[in-house]
């Protein structure tokens, strides 16, 4: 199966890449290398001993696209690309709706004058806004409270749409909750530009050295003790479940919608122990005013991905923090610009 | 004042150039006719004695837009230019949301890199989905109900998000009733492509004899008489508006809402009524079903347009069917491709 993958130098994507030649398909690569290294690739090929096809260049333009789909006989698109800093969003959403919304419909454009029609799209639980209780499952109610959040939404809505006009497209939402955690390896893993937005890289760079404390937004949430709960989901089984994905629903017709996640919370604070625990380093913190649009806990009903998918979460706690300190201690500054 | 005027060509477009140019504004047109004829042109010039600047492209077509902004020293822009057609926008979603919100995003990255910071934008009372009751003020909650209003809800969403990022841009939305009526010369109108979308043209199609009969959808509506109820605007009225928010609130720094609408609901019965009235001739109609996503009743409440711009609706029912008349029994094909 000859994939297109978008994204497919980032965190997520580099993981789904490795276990999609690891299990006999082909990637193909699209990534602007706006927000990652081109080194991935080597990375890529020193762990499944395959370069997969790379081509730099940026979904929204479409002669570039249309390129990719003629040199390349593709069987589905998994479509990772995507800018994804909830904060950046606020500063930024021009270029949040440019490249993740006008982006997305330029790459369905080429998909179908190119007669590809499986698509499965990287959404995100933050499309359940607020939720009304937990567990989340896919039928609740959908909002967003940012410019992202929004803009994932937005994807989702056009997506759904130009799934009914045409019926013959396989449409797959994977809403992932908090991916974290590295390739066992230790040499594949989250790599943020600037400052981190998400926990984990943000626990690891102090725990490595590079940053003093950890900011706690918010202790005094309705939660175990105080602080926000997610539901944390190692990158490697969040990559399984795409490969889960294209085998299962996500290249038959019709529109199909999972969470991905473990149906486990754990709270900012058991996480910061938890990454203590596997590294042996003291994590600091410091307790923060609560930021605008956080929640206090959400966690995924992950039973349709298991039951339509044949995918669950297998991988634990410690296999998180133990793998995430794995790539950070070795890669304390990320991947290199070469190597 | 130099304003940009996208889809300046169209219904409403059109009739604002006249106005604007009357008032002693310039406009300067973009379009690229892909749902007006170039002859709308000469008929702005034969009422007007000025024949605007146009510009035939798309503003999905950064660069054309650039060397437009480049040319022109421009101080505001006013955005029609869309898709418009509820039923073909559930066959073709990708073009409503490439037009619609790509195409929206392109033209405000060109305002931002050539300073103009004023944005007037076309949106829709059907950003209300089903309201909860009538007449609806503009804090009602928002959804949409098929992909056009979805696109103009998305657009609505994109521009409050960037006004936000970028605090010194001027964002008016103009919420639309339904918009009816034509230039009181007769010499310019409303001329869908294809069978119309909208009642009136439909009924003067009917009455000029280009249409057997008007096809009446739902007569069990908990209305009047059973049939939908509408705010029916003259676009002279609706034309005004932006008269009116150009000179008050709609180049002021920040986010600006508006309804265009009478305040009064009159149902398809009584548009049938009047409008035989006003031209002598029958309108034979038939009952069909309900259409799926038409609500019963939608009326606004204009008191916050009339106390911040200064504007509200004149012209009458009577003024309405008359004009529509004298354009379509002048014009009975619509315009020409060339006078």
């Amino acid at each position: 199966m000859r994939v297109l993958v978008t994204g497919g130098m980032g965190y997520i994507g580099s993981h789904t890449c490795v276990q999609m030649i690891e299990a006999g398909m082909t990637p193909i690569i699209v990534d602007n290398l706006y927000n990652s290294k081109e080194t991935v690739l080597e990375r890529i090929q020193n762990l499944t001993g395959v370069t997969p096809a790379f081509y730099k260049g940026d979904i929204r333009d479409r002669e570039f696209l249309d390129g990719v789909f003629a040199e390349n006989d593709i069987d589905a698109v998994i479509h990772f690309a995507g800018l994804k800093a909830v904060g950046e969003s606020v500063e930024k959403p021009l270029e949040y709706y440019d490249n993740n919304v006008s982006g997305t419909l330029v790459l369905v454009e080429a998909m179908r004058t190119a007669g590809v029609n499986a698509i499965i799209f990287s959404s995100s639980a933050t499309v359940y806004g607020d939720p009304a209780s937990v567990p989340i499952t896919e039928d609740f109610p959908t909002s967003a409270t940012n410019p992202y959040g929004r803009s994932k939404l937005m994807v989702e809505e056009c997506l759904a749409d130009i799934q009914h006009a045409y019926p013959e497209m396989s449409v797959t939402l994977l809403r992932y909750f908090n991916p974290v955690g590295s390739h066992k390896s230790g040499t594949m893993g989250e790599d943020p530009q600037g400052i981190p937005n998400n926990l984990m890289p943000f626990i690891s760079q102090v725990a490595v050295g590079r940053r003093e404390f950890l900011s706690v937004f918010g202790d005094d949430y309705p939660t175990v003790d105080g602080t926000g709960v997610r539901d944390y989901i190692h990158v490697v089984d969040l990559a399984d479940g795409h490969l889960a994905a294209l085998t299962h629903k996500g290249r038959e017709a019709g529109l199909h919608i999972y969470n991905l996640g473990t149906g486990n919370g754990n709270s900012v604070l058991q996480m910061a122990k938890a990454f203590e625990k596997a590294s042996g380093v003291e994590v600091p913190y410091k307790i923060a005013p609560r930021r605008a649009g956080d929640i206090a806990e959400c966690w995924a009903d992950p039973a349709k991905a298991k039951a339509e998918l044949n995918w669950e979460a297998k991988l634990t706690l410690d296999d998180m923090t133990q793998d995430t300190w794995r790539w950070q201690s070795t890669n304390p500054d990320g991947y290199p610009d070469a190597e």
